[in-house]
């Protein structure tokens, strides 16, 4: 049986290869006959072979033909990690490898913006190999390989297969905010063991903001020591980081944004700015009106020693000097700068920006970098290899490519909006107007980047707020163009996140965590039935709920959900089926006994709320979804709509009002239910 | 109001301090005016006092007037510690501290077997105070007032309070056996992570077992390069853990146990042992043959210089030999060893492993080193300062006393079993004969110790096999005798296991990991249900269950279940109550509401079942307990028991039977209410 699920447009070497036309494998057989069912990011091609492949305590791999230092400790942790998926206790018997690794020499010691990541992994009964023309390709075997893993009568077992894969763009980022909130570097390193999982290759840090300046500087102390009350990255921990992704073939793409967003530099070198200080951290979040003063040689002078102390410990070639969010205030103020922009015929701040950059990328050509930025810096001028990351719309991507840009696409793929999996996935750089492009220029489109701006995350809400929602993305990313079918995402987004669990991620047991700390450490079964059914909501409905700071705790129920609610995307599609069904009769027990359980929310929850003061916001958001549930009932009863008393009425425009910073995830699907009116699913969504 | 749950035998120094006899805090009122109510283990005595003091973003400690680094460093982690359980930024204000501490000089560099390790803690609005005579009270002061923080409105807060505070025994262990099963050492540190949270003090490390050998040896690599598969502690990281248990004020005693359970040694050096090899590691659980030769002097040579070494790394005044189960086997079988013991006038083996234990006790005293050992080394001629561990039966307590032995309880402390904390709360190392010696012979009970053997566990079910059941543990050594209510316990459990949980312990999360596994990384929402309704069985329902190896995955669902349901627990209250309602009415509702979704669990499971080979032995426990329900909501109908049918009867035995290594812990209280017979609850308990 032949699954393909797009075109390999690449040939990669033949390897002697039945294909079989029936399913011979019982594994197989669990997956329908489809053996890329549990792959994310879904391959290119793959088809199943015969007999299946033990995975036994003996498990080892043999990696002696591909002679890079990445896939031997790829190839060191697989045990481990086999032993992490499977519980197996393993002790490798390295005379009788389960799996074999091929691959060629990287071309360049340093990961590239565009690399070679194709492999093809062959599974038989006796064995698995990979083979990639590269290093890196063998990296991403080695996940698709775990993947396959599966629970068999008698053990664990890789179905017999033949995966041939590449990805169909060579950037497969995610940004990380660590200037809003600082990350602790284990935070870091297990994002990018998510990130590897999923195929992901460049992990775009974002390192100093208005509110913190995050890495430690040998030349000037200052920076880190006054401006990022103390939590920044010593160099040795960059280094760490570098070493982490490196070995998971992912590049580490610093961002030092500048000439705005650099309130934290000036903190202890106010002499940078183009208005006279002193300065303080920023605690608010937005734009301000700090920035670098373009006009001075001596900015440039400290950039550049600063950069190239940077340069040294980010060996990839490119570099993100943001450029975003200029708002010109200071430059506006300043007479001296107004005089310079006379002098040297810059109409605009834009103008003034544009020379800013032409200089900052020289002192970036002299370290061999490439320079990266936010679309703003799309401007006559610029360099050609500068590329553009697009993140006020799509347009900047076709404009950039199409002035001969290398760019990378962002806009759609903010997390930090707090979307479903199911928006974000249904972003692809080539829609619209880039698809069109002729083929040289379409070839510059890099592919894309997810961003996580850390205004509303700290630390311990990292996991949860990137994972698996940050899957959709890697996998719209690497996997052709026609896989769409969300319902398909969202079955493997529950098996990602239980692989990133095994990871020793935390998306799940942190939220769990932080729901057991609002109740005070006491159980929190109602508690966790309530918050099964809201959402959080995203930057958008935060910022205006409260007068949020860099200091204000992020610990209450907001913080503690995940971002989609799987009850309410459940309990839609059940009420959907229910409401098209002309006898409004399918499901209906089950949806009775969902309602009547949360008639009982509100009371469950108010011994809790009675001891947990962080948790009294919540009491009226329960208690109308329980008496929304009560109504529900009634209607289900009804079988059809209620007429609504104008309490009732009131009860469910509350109900669709986001309180406490979270949305009741389930209200369209309830007030549906309520009125009788059958809706399409996407009403739900939020 | 004055809360005294005990006697505080030592006078402190006095503070001044106003005893408010009515309630003024808002927050006492939570926990009902018992300021300790949260705490685990409950002091010596404890009042509230006037106000509250907030906790709050600027929390900060003010450790000047206690010069230790262990304080120094306890201090320094306080603020993250802070944030974590509350969720709060913490950026410290030192100009304000929060709380003062204020200790005396430890008495000796190294920590020894008795210290003072009280304290008082004060809190006031203004701010909290920690005095302590050493260093090591100071500590444990620090974990009183962390869980005393509580939610109060407006914020985090601890309520005005004086805790006068000391320990009831000086000993307070948990022996870890790295032997059977290795343990990572951050596994290891999450065990002393929740250590210092329950104010344990000592980590007895079982270092050396027939399965494995885990420590370096320079001297001797053999040891550990073919005598552990590998997993074995280099001496960097012994140094680590010591260094991480010593700034908690844990002490860590390593047990290098011999004669017997020596296998792991002889792989590499057959020529210590008493029968020829070449011997292979054991990868059986039980009591096996190789024992080392105590007749020749080589034996004691190379003994030597291995003790030698491991008193470099381990610095406490203590070191454990073993010292049990000598089989005798290879002793017997040796003409040349029974020519030895006629020429000493060894009468018997128990004699001539006197005669070992003197020799090693000679090397120990050599550098220094008290002789710790199992109760089997109480014998004629054991040099006084050698502690006996009680693990037989209580007797040997008071033997060991007796004989003017210092001595320690691990009889009815062994986790490994499995049983409820109720169980071993109400082991009580004065409880009998021991509690009636003279005082002299009573002082040398110096605690206690739980046992967590490792046949049936591996390194990620560690938490959840020690933690919290052993916090009922440290609680009995720690709290006045008199502190005995067992529904308290399990109140102030629930909160340890969040602490814990935020210190970072995996005690909740991984069990849960461990269900999503067995379902193949899919939903496990039906799973979850059932699960909770089971408990594990300890060590001597497993041996016999399956033919049992080093080698053998702990990866059923065995292993992923708590050792107690909370679930249970809580459902065997409920049909108790009802039961002694001569009306039966009491919680009809709820238990037909739980009832009710246990008659689904069955069906629920079949489609995990039906791809997850693993779950396949759950299939008739789920079938079982389902039809038990079904009965049960029958009878619950009835208002009284039913007359069972044959079929039924051998259902009810079925359910009262061990299967799949799990029993079914809510089965005694089904079967009260389907036979209508009112119980006692402890019946219910395993």
């Amino acid at each position: 049986m032949t699954i393909k699920t797009g075109n390999l447009g690449a040939s990669l070497p033949s390897l002697a290869f039945v294909v079989v036309t029936v399913l011979v494998s019982p594994y197989a057989a669990f997956a329908g006959g489809d053996v890329a069912a549990s792959l994310l990011p879904r391959p290119a091609s793959a088809i199943s072979g015969e007999g299946s492949l033990p995975i036994t305590g003996s498990f080892a791999v043999d990696v002696s033909a591909c002679r890079d230092d990445r896939v031997a400790l790829a190839a060191a942790r697989l045990p481990g990690r086999v032993a992490r998926w499977t519980g197996l206790r393993v002790l490798p018997d390295r005379s009788r490898p389960a799996l074999v690794i091929r691959c060629g020499a990287a071309p360049a010691p340093v990961q590239q913006a565009v690399e070679d990541e194709s492999y093809v992994l062959f599974v038989a009964a006796a064995g698995a190999r990979i083979e990639a023309p590269s290093p890196y390709g063998a990296l991403r075997g080695i996940e698709t390989f775990l993947q396959l893993i599966e629970q068999a009568p008698g053990g664990f077992a890789v179905a017999g297969a033949r995966v041939e894969d590449r990805p169909r763009f060579p950037w497969r980022g995610l940004l990380i905010d660590t200037g809003r909130h600082f990350m602790p570097v284990d935070a870091i390193e297990r994002v990018l063991d998510g990130m590897a999982v999923v195929k992901m290759n460049v992990l775009h840090w974002h390192l100093t903001e208005d509110q913190g300046f995050r890495v430690e500087s040998g030349r000037y102390p200052r920076l880190h020591g006054m401006g990022s009350d103390g939590e920044f990255y010593p160099q040795q921990q960059l280094r760490e980081v570098v070493a982490y992704a490196r070995v998971r073939g992912i590049r580490v793409v610093p961002e030092f944004d500048m000439p705005g967003h650099t309130g934290a530099w000036l903190v202890g070198h106010p002499e940078l700015a183009a208005a006279p200080g002193p300065y303080a951290l920023e605690r608010r979040w937005g734009i301000f009106d700090p920035v670098l003063d373009p006009t001075r040689d001596e900015v440039f002078r400290v950039l550049g020693r600063f950069l190239g102390e940077m340069a040294s410990i980010f060996p990839d070639p490119c570099m993100h000097i943001g450029g975003d969010e200029v708002n010109g205030v200071q430059w506006d103020a300043s007479p001296a700068i107004a005089e310079f922009k006379r002098r040297h015929g810059l109409a605009t701040n834009e103008a003034l920006q544009s020379y800013f950059n032409g200089r900052l990328q020289k002192i970036l050509a002299k370290h061999g970098k490439a320079m990266v930025g936010w679309d703003e810096i799309l401007q006559q001028n610029l360099p050609a290899d500068a590329i553009i990351q697009s993140w006020r719309g799509a347009e900047s991507l076709t404009a950039a490519a199409k002035a001969g840009h290398r760019t990378i696409l962002s806009s759609g793929y903010y997390l930090d909006h707090l979307k479903p999996a199911s928006y974000h996935y249904a972003v692809d750089p080539l829609a619209g107007a880039a698809g069109e492009l002729p083929d040289v220029e379409r070839a510059r489109i890099l592919g894309g980047e997810a961003c996580m701006w850390s205004e509303y995350y700290s630390a311990e809400m990292i996991d949860g707020r990137v994972w698996p929602r940050a899957a959709a993305i890697a996998e719209r990313l690497w996997s052709p163009a026609d896989v769409t079918d969300v319902g398909d995402l969202y079955r493997r987004l529950e098996l990602t996140s239980s692989w990133l669990e095994w990871e020793g991620l935390r998306h799940r047991s942190n939220p769990a965590m932080m729901l057991r700390r609002l109740a005070g450490g006491d159980h929190t079964h109602a508690l966790t039935a309530f918050a099964a059914l809201l959402e959080p909501l995203g930057i958008a409905g935060r910022a205006p709920a409260r007068d949020y700071t860099s200091l204000v705790p992020l610990n209450r129920l907001v913080d503690a959900l995940p971002p989609e609610s799987e009850a309410a995307r459940s309990f839609t599609a059940q009420v959907d089926a229910f409401l098209a069904d002309p006898e409004r009769q399918a499901g209906r027990v089950e949806i009775a006994r969902r309602l009547e359980a949360w008639t009982r929310l509100a009371a469950g929850l108010d011994p809790l709320i009675a001891r947990s003061p962080l948790l009294a916001e919540a009491q009226p958001v329960a208690t109308d979804l329980s008496a929304a549930a009560d109504l529900a009932l009634r209607a289900l009863g009804n079988g059809a709509g209620l007429a609504l008393s104008a309490e009732e009425k009131a009860l469910m425009e509350r109900l669709a009002t986001d309180r406490a910073e979270v949305s009741i995830a389930v209200a369209p699907a309830l007030a549906r239910l309520i009125t009788g009116t059958a809706g399409s699913s996407a009403e739900a969504a939020p």
